[in-house]
Order: structure tokens, then C-alpha cells, then sequence
């Protein structure tokens, strides 16, 4: 889909919230609507898109932006917006209320005449962008897959004695290699009594000889982000262990069969958990079922308890439930399935059969 | 320095800003306050200081926190800090506006009780954090030791050819398996025309032959930050490159000279600007002289044109002119230093001799 798309759907939010002009100030939504990336910038949405950055970026604004004129200011972004808005009729002004900081607002509202008064707004562009267009499925795929890649040949690492964030630090150099950007968040490397962290990052922990690796990560590839969960033995599991395991697994499989276009978000989460309560072990899944992907590595909707907001063909969520035991060990596993028209598509590749590592060292 | 002390002369702060409570949101000034790495938790300091946290960081907040009570909510933690004051007599409650969106202070406001009323304040914390205590600074130190540690092996890596950011991928390797827990920032390796952008993160571009290759980078240990540029030739410089060097070396010279308490942010700003005015080279100086690194990697103050601020020992800043001269080639060099009682210690050990990186490749 086009910049100029992306900018069409948001008139007609703009113009359901009653605001003359939308004051975008958050990077993750200036790019999705106009393709720039650097770090200082506004969007103001309502007539012409006009984009306003600082003689840092002249160069990068005019060669990335597209669907907004590009406004180069020797002021900072947000008084050069004030500043183009005194030249219009007086009006109200909608701003991220998400995003923008109290002190920000304060000062927004020291420099615009009296006649314009800001007014938060909430998720305008968020909603928009929990569907993605072909274009971003595309660019997803291509993170999960490069993501993907790394799974299997980072298992050659889990070696007793390793710290963890050794393994860490070879996933992420084999990422750069194969081309992201960066990694999407904090890679969780978590073995042994570890893996029963739902927030593991990598840490000096050695791996142990025994037990369960969650390893979660996800990289970035052309600004999209990938996110996925494998959790693998170290030797060979416990009947408990592998019960547990067997149980996340089929949590998991039933939160992917409830995805289709009109379910909810809470029904999706409440599908995965049902199976973790027949099988005794929901007091141990202590997180909620998945969110949203994207430009950013949290994205709505959240698939929680109670969620009301009902999935649509072009959503992009991870799907990972998990169960955590106290001081002995965790599962997790995690895919990212796009929303299609009768269900979904599961877009991660690898095995999620139980990988037994065994190392006779 | 305890934790306790920094409590003690928060609460001064507190006093001379006339309310009853702060509600602290900002992780770093958590961290810094209390010792709590996770990322959800509020801190109530006014009286004896609380930390509320949600059930996901119980073992966490318990092993991490001193300084303050632990309160693990079943709400988030805002709600649970407001429960918590309903209980108080009612008062003024000061709130992070830098940091607090306009969407989390409207919720805040909605459940708190009419009789108390949030109060922006800004930069309370931030202020104290300024001032390095004797255990901060040999936390930076050994952070700054760390970084410098990768600059000379990482030149072996500046091949004709090889992209940018396979250069960065082998630095932020070595930095993961030096013990660093992540990068500062995303790294900069800016080669040839690409040196002339300040922001040059590394791209795709290959190395080329001939010219400058600015490299910018930090690493986190312990939770502090680092910060240092170099730039090095790819071959002989010509007699323009070596005067663009020559004079950026000297106004970071000039800048560090300029640094003892007393002094304002502004002055040592001027005290660089002024060498590369007299090279005739102002106007290729687009960005302010330098600014302060803590647990977080700009701090304040900011040492830039007509910045007030007087300069005090135990502050950290870096020191960091740079020429960029668009479409040809950029110079940057960067220190760390530490402002003492009667100047400043330069932390950077990596030598500022223009080092020239020759191939026969």
C-alpha cells in the first residue's frame, strides 16, 4: 500500500475525532505513514501532509519521506509546527496522548495562540497499523524467516559451561551477518532453574547440563520486527518436564486454531489458557497470550483476558503461551501468524517438536 | 555512595518544590534511587520511600531494592501507588512531566482523589544524577575501559570492500564477549562521504579506499554507559583532510582545557567552536560540544551555545567537535572526562594521534 494510502485512511479518522489537524510525534508512526527514520521529527495530518525535521536530517528527510512535504526548520520540530499552524485558521489540535510527555504538551501549549487548543487523542495510528498491507506482511515474512534461520545453528552453542549470554552474543553476531539491523528487544537466553524467568535476558549463568533453554528473540530487517520462542532440553527431559512441554505445545496449537477474522483478542488468549487448566498447570502461565508485531515489537492488539478488540484479516501476532515453575524450570513457545480471511497463516518456520541437546563433552 | 544518601538529598529537593510526595517513573531515576533494573515499578519518595511493583518482579524487587519498601501489587503499579496515598492525608503530588505521557497523567488524575492534584516537576532527579558519587564514576570508568579496549583490534576489520555494518557486528561481538551487557547506542561507522553525516549508523555501504572512517560507539557495564569517537584515514589523508583533523583535534583539546567547576556548559562549548571559527570551519560544526553519560546515554547537562549550567566535580561528559563537510568527508573525536576539583581527568585512554589504516589488499 502506498504513503498516500496510509495518509487517506487516516483522514477519515482524523475527521471522525472532530480535530482540524493531528500532531504525530511518534517515530514508529511518522515512519509508517511517510518513511522517515531518523529521530527528530513531526507530522501534522489534517490537509497537505507536512513533515518537520532539522538541518541534521535535510539530506535523509528528502530522500526518504514520500506522501508529505518536508518542511526543513532551524527551530525544532515541534515549534516549527507551531509556528505553520499560527498561519492557519484557529482550530483543535489532536496530539498523541500516548506518546507525548506532559512537559511537551506544556510547552506545545505555551507557544500556540489561545485560539488552538491541543486535545489527546488515543491509538489513532495504532489502529491503523495493527493491519498490515501486503507490503508490511512481506517485510514481516522476511524478518521471521531471517530470524528463523538463526534457530538451529545457534543450538550448536548450548554447551555445559557456556554463560548464557555468550549464546547470546553469537546469535545476535549471526544476525548482523545475515543482514538486520539490530536485534527487535533484550535477547532472552534462559536455561535451567532460568527458564522459569518469563523475562530472562541472557545472563553470566553458565548452561547447565540438565534441564530446559527458552531461548526468544526476534531481529530487525528493513524496520520490521520478528519475535519467536523455541525452549529445548539439555539431556533427556523428566516425564514432568515433558508433560509440561506437551501441554504448552497443545496451549499453543489451540490458540493458533482459534485465529480467525471476528474472534476477539480474549478469545484467543482464553483458548490457549483452557488447555494449560485442564492440564492443572494455568497457575504456572503467569503472562498473556500474544500481541500485535510490526514497526515496533509490541504492537495492539494484546491477545489478554477480556480483551475485546476482534481480529481482521492483515493482523500480525505472536501466538505464545507458556508455563513457569519456580525454581525449576520453564516452556515457552512462540510463533508469529498473520490473520487471514478464513483463519491464519502460521508465519514461523521452525519445528516446534520437543529438540533434545546432548553433548558428551 | 548509599542508596540512603541519595534518598536524603532527594528529599531536600523535594521540599524546596513544595509537595507532598514524588511519584517517580522514569526507570533510570529508579534505578539510580533504588537499585531496581526491571521495567515496571513507581517509586513514592516523600516519606519513607516505597517501590510498588507487579507480581511478575517480585523475586527481583526483593533481591534488587534497597532503600525503599517493596510492594507488589496486583494492580500496575500507578494504580497500587494511588491506593497507597488514598490512605495519606491528601496533598500536592509532584509527577515526572518530562517523562509522564499526557494519556498516563490523565488516567493518574482520574483515580486519584479530588484533593490531590499531580504537579509537574521536572528534572529533580535528573539534577542530582549530574553529580557522579566515587561509586559512579569507577562504574564509568571501567565502562569507558571496556569500550576503549575495542577500538584498536576493530581496525584489523576496516577492509575496502566489507559493509559498514559487518565492521559494527564484529565491534558489538567483541563488546558482548568482553562482558559488556549491550551497546550505549546504535553504532556509528560512517566510511568516506558517509563521515560527513554526525549520525552515520552503520549501513551497507562498503568500505571504500580512500578517506575518513568515523567510528562511535559505547558499551553498558554494570548498567553505565560509554561513549567515544575516532576517526582514522584509509590511506594517506590529503593536506585538507589532515587540516580538517588537525583542528578538530585541537578545539577538543581546547574544549577540555576549558573544563574546571565554576565554568558554565555554554563556555566549554564556545572554548571548542572558537579553534574551529579560526580554521575557518564553524560552519561545518553543526552539533553542540558534548553532554552528560550516566545510566543513561545523554544526560544533562548539555554543553551547548548559552547552556547555563555551571560545571561541578563528579560530572561525566563527553567532549566531542567533529567537521562535516558535506559530500566529501567528516572528522569527529571523542572523550569521556570527569570533572574534578581543580580541572578534569580525561577517561578515554585511547591515544588521538590520527592513525592511518593501510591495505595492500
Amino acid at each position: 500500500m502506498s504513503s498516500s494510502k496510509r495518509f487517506q485512511s487516516l483522514s477519515s479518522a482524523i475527521t471522525k475525532l472532530h480535530v482540524d489537524y493531528l500532531l504525530i510525534t511518534h517515530l514508529p508512526n511518522i515512519r509508517y505513514l511517510c518513511g522517515f527514520t531518523g529521530s527528530a521529527g513531526a507530522l501534522l495530518v489534517g490537509g497537505e501532509p507536512v513533515f518537520f525535521t532539522d538541518g541534521r536530517y535535510t539530506e535523509q528527510a528528502h530522500k526518504e519521506v514520500f506522501g508529505a512535504r518536508v518542511l526543513i526548520g532551524k527551530k525544532p520540530p515541534l515549534p516549527a509546527a507551531v509556528e505553520w499552524l499560527k498561519r492557519k485558521r484557529a482550530g483543535k489540535l489532536g496530539i498523541e496522548g500516548d506518546h507525548m510527555t506532559v512537559a511537551a504538551e506544556a510547552r506545545l501549549r505555551a507557544l500556540l495562540p489561545r485560539s488552538w487548543r491541543p486535545r489527546p487523542t488515543s491509538g489513532v495510528v495504532e489502529r491503523q497499523r495493527m493491519i498490515k498491507d501486503a507490503g508490511e506482511a512481506e517485510l514481516l515474512r522476511r524478518a521471521v524467516n531471517l530470524g528463523s534461520s538463526l534457530f538451529k545453528p545457534i543450538l550448536k552453542a548450548l554447551r555445559p559451561g557456556v554463560p548464557e549470554t555468550a549464546v547470546a552474543a553469537k546469535l545476535e553476531f549471526a544476525a548482523r551477518q545475515a543482514g538486520a539491523e539490530g536485534m527487535s528487544f533484550d535477547t532472552i537466553i534462559a536455561a535451567g532453574p532460568r527458564s522459569a524467568l518469563p523475562h530472562g535476558r541472557a545472563s553470566a549463568t553458565p548452561i547447565p547440563r540438565q534441564g530446559f533453554v527458552v531461548l526468544d528473540f526476534g531481529v530487525i530487517l528493513a524496520g520490521y520486527c520478528s519475535d519467536m520462542t523455541r525452549t529445548v532440553a539439555l539431556g533427556r527431559p523428566s516425564a514432568k518436564e515433558r508433560g509440561w512441554y506437551d501441554a504448552v505445545l497443545d496451549a499453543q496449537l489451540a490458540g493458533i486454531a482459534a485465529v480467525r477474522p471476528g474472534v476477539t483478542a480474549g478469545e484467543v488468549d482464553e483458548a490457549a489458557r483452557k488447555v494449560l487448566k485442564r492440564n492443572k498447570l494455568a497457575k504456572y502461565y503467569t503472562h498473556s497470550t500474544g500481541h500485535g508485531v510490526g514497526l515496533e515489537i509490541h504492537e495492539s492488539p494484546r491477545l489478554a483476558a477480556g480483551e475485546t478488540t476482534v481480529l481482521e484479516p492483515g493482523m500480525v501476532l505472536t501466538i505464545e503461551p507458556g508455563v513457569y515453575v519456580p525454581g525449576q524450570g520453564g516452556v515457552r513457545i512462540e510463533d508469529m501468524i498473520l490473520v487471514t480471511k478464513t483463519g491464519c497463516d502460521v508465519l514461523t518456520p521452525t519445528t516446534k517438536e520437543l529438540i533434545t541437546v546432548s553433548h558428551t563433552a
